[in-house]
């Protein structure tokens, strides 16, 4: 009942806050006999990690993992893993004046109203610092989908204001395109459309020396999907997925595949044919759909198709530049966020909602290997 | 684990298919001393009923509710309160031939993937028809909220096809603007500015005739909102009400306040201002946002303003024209989707969307009073 | 988080009151393809009926289950199974002086000190009537074990008052022993010891001549386990089945194995040592342990040898002796609780415990097999 | 699903073997304000701590708690809870053994038939160093009872072996009694009756002194009580006790009030008259019962009276004595249990049970306030 916990079958539970001693999360479920290492979890960390680049917040956080159980010898042991990641960087000075007064955009006045008290530190439990545990259980998450049905999550940017990235076929995106420029150095902003790229990083640059920031828009997809994830009525695959995603700070929107789009499209536009697909080599023939209008999900149940979701991310809230709110004793005041902070949070967000991704993914596919799948491979 | 259960303090679970006996929900955690009567349910069902006007499907059910538990001399007993939904006007005639072939954009082919056999009558579990549970403990979730915080939950058409609605101020809309015409006829859009509506009226016709579907956008308000509900990390309220609507049969796309639009706009434009609300007339100030981009949720939790979101619902699936599609052996085939089907999902969508809106904010409501909000008010 | 539903993968929730229309059972999670028929459901149901002897109440249902959902064809689909049975011989008059004064060892007075309200009739919610819908769930619960793993749930009566059945082999008794007599007449107390069936049957009757009432212990064997059912730390499967057991009117303790006489044994005693069974035919050998003092279960986990387990029922509350009490308004009473109750449990907790036993091993079948199962038989 | 966490509103989730880096519990829903620190925690481990006396294992850790995030100057802030407790006497030499066989009376057999592997250096995820996290919480759980309505939970050994203990009134025994003899020296076995306490002593030091172990009887009595915890049918507030007792290793059987003692009471003998209680000094009069054979609850929910419940505990498993076992790879072996381990558990029991208890209440008190606490006290 309360919010700290996600998933039924793959459950992750987190907790920790910006400035305490550090962020915990027990990944309980995962199946046993995977191979998994500090190795493993530290490649995920590192692509959400604070001060990667300047175009992210100046924070330095090492971002060690501590792997404290549910791992023997290498593999997974079917019990409950937990990690923790220390807090390393925690400049409280920055933070004095957030005692003080509500920053606008920010969960200040909603947690305070809520608990009658706040950690106003960076805030606290509401800070995306939390997102960090998110991380280490999703590098968990991709390992048990990988396994189990050779499912692989792939984000990248697709829109920084009015900068939008042409990306024709999903599918084809590799990591290598979202993480590497043709020259071998880092793609900061994480978008495969190089020219958009290169236009999203200036334009972040410019927002960020303004004092301000600006939001865009993230792109997932999953390949390599199985028929038959997804659970009718509440536990549809997008309900869950939604939910996912909105759980993360700064989301405002979630669209599948054609999303808010398929209001200007009749019905026999919208609609994706079936067809059988013969992949040769002895493969047995298989349903597909032509097109992925409807972005691998029908009826709340996965088709086989890519996955295709899109989240709008709002713009970081603390600006630099200074706004109007109120303090907790209710005076009008004036506040410029100091501290350090992404001017755009898409490069980082990344990582974050693939995590998410694969630890719904994870979660529905030990929830239909339970109910049917077991029996039907059998 | 399977998905037929939603919320956590206020626990909806149905059962149902579209050609079944009937549908029912028990709605388990309501709190006692609330008054509740078929005429409460009657009243949600009606607007929810196939066959009410032209633009909706012809299916003629009287969706008569039956309270089996839970209500005793006119109240609530705080007990399970299960309802049952009689299933009339099953026309098996027009789904022999859905047997046979998977209509495109609905749920057959990932439901035979999932289960290996499926209830082919109408979509069976996968059918809309499940949703007439859904409004009836939406119906007793508006009561909760209402006794409990004077919650009020509102939805419109906003746009369907290419006409889109203006609505200026979403908080002022009431249900009379949405039900009715000003000549006393019923709004048969649920559009409340009244030139969209009967621009929106005659397109869904059009498209009607034309043997066609067409999709729109469902707008949602709640006023009386208190500061304070939602949790922390995954239990968001934007993330329970995100997964409540993507719940929905054809909703593709969630967002709030200014949601995807938000990517165009910097930090400092998008953040709304705090400031102190003086009432008047003895009643305590209150701080408050100057604007209302952000849509009623910061950092997860309500901040008292008005809860704005939208759904973006895809063209219904079925049309009368010919698909292409394949049979359940593989057989390319042609299908056109007999029967009685809305060629706009909107206009009902409304009082479903509302549903469940309800159910977010009833469950949430008592998980609220449980950790802080009886403290608080004592 | 309120109480009406219980399991993870295999999700019973039910709706009901002793005086109100009819009790509901929503069982999701069924695996689909399980042959299902009214006739799976009367067979237990009648097992439980009231009115079977005159060793049980009068009051007179037929107890006729209506499957409204999740069956089609003779086989579950997958969906979520609803089940109604109606009431039918709710004598209202008999209940009259219950909405005045609190029953002795009834739940009259927790109800109202919970809720400040109660549905007084025959204790409401708080009724046996309503573990009509767990032993219509039980019998799904049955087929998916049975299915699933070959599991068989069976129990009987093992004391009422002083007389103590003799079972030296409780894997050995069959449902012929239990239902019984070997003249054919059926074994009214349900007690595979004909001896003290019969001295038991005097002793209930005698009981219920003398206006009172009497309890027992009943003792449940589960034969055909699986190694390897339950889950680490919380949801042990002896703690899943103490839960469904003590969640069952009346019940007052709960062992396993040796249970509460373990306390006079030293450890070298209590062990069970492991060993090798070579069953033969070619069946691979397994490892067993050479006595069942543990009872099936060791860490929480299910070993693969017969599951044993007990629970005390205490006697009957409603008594025809008048009886001490408080009204409602807190003024001392007698009460002689009039109506139609069962002297002694027993006879008819057999089935309903069986049910609920049935219910946990389905859920935790379920959970296995979504985490290790499949991937250890593929 | 997995078994990892406990509670609803009040959610216990832990993570941890005996000989990995510590034992870690995410304590979720506790309410914001109250006021917690390492003192607390360290005060109820070291009640449980290893080593604290010649009747324990001789296992030694400090089991220092790390509050890692939920507290912010000395407060609980409503958010998730964390804290670590660090291994650190783990001895890996005594261990060797255990990978090659299976101890009898553990859990090793399950959990190698469940996982198909397992961390087998002291029963790993088996072992009952996880309840160092389940005592942390329960000082958590403690705390937030005693703020919210006064409960007091308070165990003593009722039974060790053949030697019982003489507790005339329960609701009359104070942490002192247990914890202390008259002349200051510590209660080692915590009996609060001394003679037996002595004799309770003799014993297991002679059982320990024979390579053997023992078993007994715990009991708990909650003082303090509000009448209406707890949840109808499945939730029973007995049910929740009881799993989270019988989730505990060596818990083999467990009751309330009279419990398997009530089987040859008749009904009139059994049942607690109720009587209205006028405690005078103002304060109102209340309903109570003149006598406590049910132990606190009727219908699953607390009367008011106190609540008084018993477990049983088998003799510790491992013992120095050999016996026959077979080894993984199959074949018949002997096994002294070296290391070093507790002659009989009961003494430890005590504030493992507690914990377990007050966390069930913590849990039940917050869904209490939730559905009706909060507008019954407005």
């Amino acid at each position: 009942m309360p919010g700290s916990s996600f998933g039924a079958a793959f459950r992750v539970t987190t907790a920790g806050e910006s400035h305490g001693p550090g962020n915990v999360v027990i990944v309980d479920g995962c199946p046993p006999g995977i191979a998994l290492s500090p190795a493993d979890l530290r490649r995920e960390l590192g692509r959400r990690r604070p001060g990667q680049s300047g175009l992210t917040t100046s924070r330095d956080e090492a971002d060690e993992p501590e792997i404290l159980s549910g791992v023997f010898e290498g593999c997974t042991t079917g019990t409950a893993i937990a990690i923790l990641v220390r807090n390393a960087d925690a400049c409280r000075a920055d933070y004095a004046e957030l005692r003080r007064a509500f920053r606008p955009g920010h969960a200040d006045f909603s947690y305070q109203a809520k608990y009658g008290r706040r950690d106003h530190r960076g805030g606290g439990r509401a800070s995306a610092r939390e997102t960090v545990a998110r991380v280490a259980a999703g590098a968990v998450a991709r390992k048990v989908i990988a396994d189990g049905f050779g499912g692989r999550v792939l984000g990248y940017v697709r829109q920084v204001g009015e900068v939008i990235a042409d990306v024709s076929d999903p599918g084809a995106v590799t990591r290598e395109h979202v993480e590497s420029m043709p020259g071998g150095e880092p793609n900061l902003v994480r978008c495969p459309d190089l020219v958009a790229a290169v236009r999203m990083q200036a334009l972040i640059e410019d927002v960020r020396d303004a004092g301000d920031s600006i939001g865009g828009v993230a792109e997932i997809v999953v390949t390599g999907m199985v028929a038959g994830l997804g659970e009718p009525v509440f536990d549809k695959l997008k309900a869950d997925l939604g939910k996912a995603l909105f759980s993360l700070p700064a989301v405002v929107g979630v669209e599948y595949g054609t999303g808010f789009g398929c209001v200007t499209l009749r019905g026999s536009e919208h609609n994706d044919a079936f067809v059988v697909e013969h992949p040769g080599d002895g493969a047995p023939p298989r349903v597909v759909t032509e097109t992925n209008r409807h972005g691998g999900i029908l009826g709340g149940i996965a088709t086989g198709m890519p996955l295709l979701l899109r989240a709008a991310v709002k713009p970081t809230s603390s600006v630099a530049l200074r706004q109007q709110t109120v303090t907790a004793a209710g005076d009008p005041t004036k506040l410029a966020v100091g501290g350090r902070h992404d001017p755009c949070l898409l490069p980082r967000f990344v990582p974050i909602a693939e995590a998410m991704v694969a630890i719904v993914l994870a979660d529905h596919y030990l929830r239909w290997r339970g109910q049917v799948g077991a029996s039907r491979s059998g």
